[in-house]
């Protein structure tokens, strides 16, 4: 890509074959929102699917609406969607609980598959929580520890005694991609699980778990999926483990039969056993509701668009870097990078305040790194332009360091 | 309380000093819902708030609503509503996970607070869901066992060996009340924690946690809660235990700092080192709004009117028990009585299939019990005249032996 003009960007918009979907959701006038990979936008679908859930059946078929609106099942239903855009069969994801509890669940079913191994390897990149739980599974069972390794580090680090690796598929910080292939098949050269997040990279780049062999994975709902803050989270687990799989939190909704009020725990056939207690209905609908919009898309238009709007703004924000003294994160390639670009700079929580008030939305991330996330489905090429031309403002006028900006706040 | 007449109960409506509570909710035509033990009907509040939280924040303010709507703090400001109707103070009580995720979480929690004891008890009454994860646990933690007693052995079962003893304080078939006070000195007298469950409790009888000084519960939010289908679930850690529980499942959300991204879990102060993932926002401001009702309408006041209809149902229902062999489940004496009266009969599944379809809607709990369920803030006293007028035109027309309510579906 060569360097981009404001007009050429407004001619990439309107050739863009994925245009017409911003209208299906919500983006403020006047914002541009570059963190979709924190929180996605609203879908309206989502809103008209709230309203029903509230109204007709919630509302007005109360408890039968278990039955007649499908409540029962849609934690698999939902799941079946997730899915189709992450290279799983419909039934071997479930949509459930938090994606730390979920990862919680899978850490510990993991550890059991492999008896007699102690030790859990994570790479540093993690999103944290990722290794608190892991560190909270370490310290819950005795005899199992946890490794954390640089990247460049894991197939040093990976051995016999490796019950499970467990990696983000694309770097929360970062956004660097990590081979899905080729560190799931290091570590099945040791007999190792693999334990996919595939919350920074489902619904905007193509996932291919089948393809990739792998065991298991979670992912969250909030970010490219578009579910609502907090959605419930999914978790997958292959075909080839669901008869095995022991589960963890053992609630009555992963019961072979929980409305028999049977005394004794026995599990669920299929990827059902994975649910622990009921799951919220109402942030459910509003997950399911916007993935159709995902699937009707494409995630292979929204791989390609998520591309260029990434080249774009490194190519646009590199003499602003250069200037004033910003480092790229994330990889220059587009094949290497996520969703997102990543700067860091010393001053980056103020910059990106002072940006915020600009009206450009990005989020930061200690120590000090600022993302900026693509949704191709409500992002337009311009917005690039605009995204940048408000960064180079706020360094010009040092705008970052007024107070009020320098101010933290609970989330940042 | 002598035999009602339909004019008395009339009146006895006319006089109802929470009559107007009823306006709050959507309460189907035609409809006598007597399940609001199971789902509790849709508080009108929680529709405004679900559409503000849709379009103003979710919509419109997106990612900063973390901070600018307080759905950070969300958790625990619902908790700390939730606490007002359960004697514990604000900051004792958070919003998270499911019922069965926030037991195994504190079961596992209890084992850690005492060292070198090995056994869970329980009672049979016990929700099966409570069993089963309980189960889960002892599963997973060497060494530890699960021992399911008849109510009337607690006192025999529980001894130095015991670590915790976990009870619904109302039982989810029989609707009877445990004596918190009495079992939870049993337990403090052998040294060993108490779980209290308030799931059928909470909302429609007072809870006095602290008075009984209860160390932990746990409890749903979609009963007489009305927080919505599969709302989040709540916990509640005694001050005394806030700083020395060990979380379990150790998410970012219940870590010091979530934000500063450290590599290193370090729990919160207070009760929101319980959390583990994110709560999903959607479901936890529908449970939030409609706990304002039942806070303005006073337990005190909800208990009083749900005596008398369960007094006024098993006086009206007593000749049709009688004359077509159901058996009274729950306690005739209303102050050992729940919220709602259960009845057994051998084809209980079909007749309760019979009533729905003649719009009174109560539920079946295999294998044989009937379940009508009083919320006294949408229930009238006339609405239980007509619900006894249905169940004996069912039995007098023996309209359960028709095909379609003898087959079974998914919940029941």
């Amino acid at each position: 890509m060569s360097m981009p003009t404001r007009n050429g960007l407004e001619q990439m918009d309107r050739m863009d074959p994925l245009r017409s979907f911003r209208q299906e959701f919500l983006v403020p006038e006047g914002i541009v929102y570059l963190d979709g990979n924190s929180l996605g936008a609203r879908p309206h679908a989502a809103r008209e699917r709230l309203l029903s859930v509230l109204d007709d059946q919630w509302g007005n078929d109360l408890v039968k609406s278990w039955n007649a609106h499908g409540w029962y099942r849609l934690p698999e239903h939902t799941g079946g969607s997730i899915a189709a855009l992450i290279g799983a069969e419909a039934d071997e994801v479930i949509v459930a609980d938090s994606t730390s509890v979920n990862l919680f669940k899978l850490l510990i079913a993991a550890l059991r598959m492999r008896p007699g191994r102690s030790e859990i390897v994570a790479e540093t990149g993690d999103f944290p929580t990722n290794l608190y739980v892991a560190q909270g599974v370490a310290a819950l069972l005795p005899g199992i520890s946890l490794r954390i390794v640089d990247k460049a580090m894991l197939s040093e680090a990976v051995g016999p005694d490796t019950a499970a690796v467990m990696i983000n598929h694309v770097g929360y910080r970062s956004g660097e991609i990590n081979d899905m292939k080729e560190i799931s098949a290091l570590a099945h050269t040791h007999g190792t699980l693999i334990i996919w997040d595939l919350s920074h990279s489902a619904g905007v780049l193509p996932v291919r778990l089948n393809d990739c062999a792998v065991d298991l994975a979670v992912g969250c709902g909030y970010k490219y999926l578009n579910g609502g803050p907090g959605a419930p989270a999914y978790l997958y687990v292959s075909k080839r483990h669901q008869e095995t799989i022991e589960p963890v939190i053992t609630g009555w909704m992963g019961h072979v039969a929980p409305f028999e009020f049977d005394l004794d725990y026995r599990p669920a056939a299929g990827i059902r056993r994975n649910l622990s207690g009921t799951t919220p209905i109402l942030s459910l609908a509003a997950l399911d509701a916007g993935l159709e919009i995902l699937i009707r898309a494409g995630v292979q238009s929204i791989r390609e668009k998520s591309r260029r709007l990434g080249d774009a703004f490194i190519l646009l924000s590199q003499p602003v870097m250069d200037e004033f003294g910003f480092s790229l994160v994330s990889p220059h390639d587009a094949e290497r990078r996520g969703s997102q670009v990543a700067l860091s700079h010393p001053d980056g929580y103020a910059i990106m305040q002072a940006l915020i008030a600009r009206g450009v939305v990005g989020d930061f991330r200690a120590p000090d790194t600022l993302r900026f996330g693509f949704a191709p489905l409500y992002n337009r090429y311009i917005d690039v332009w605009d995204a940048v031309a408000q960064l180079r403002a706020v360094m010009q006028n040092q705008e970052w360091k007024r107070p009020e900006f320098n101010r933290r706040q609970a989330v940042t």
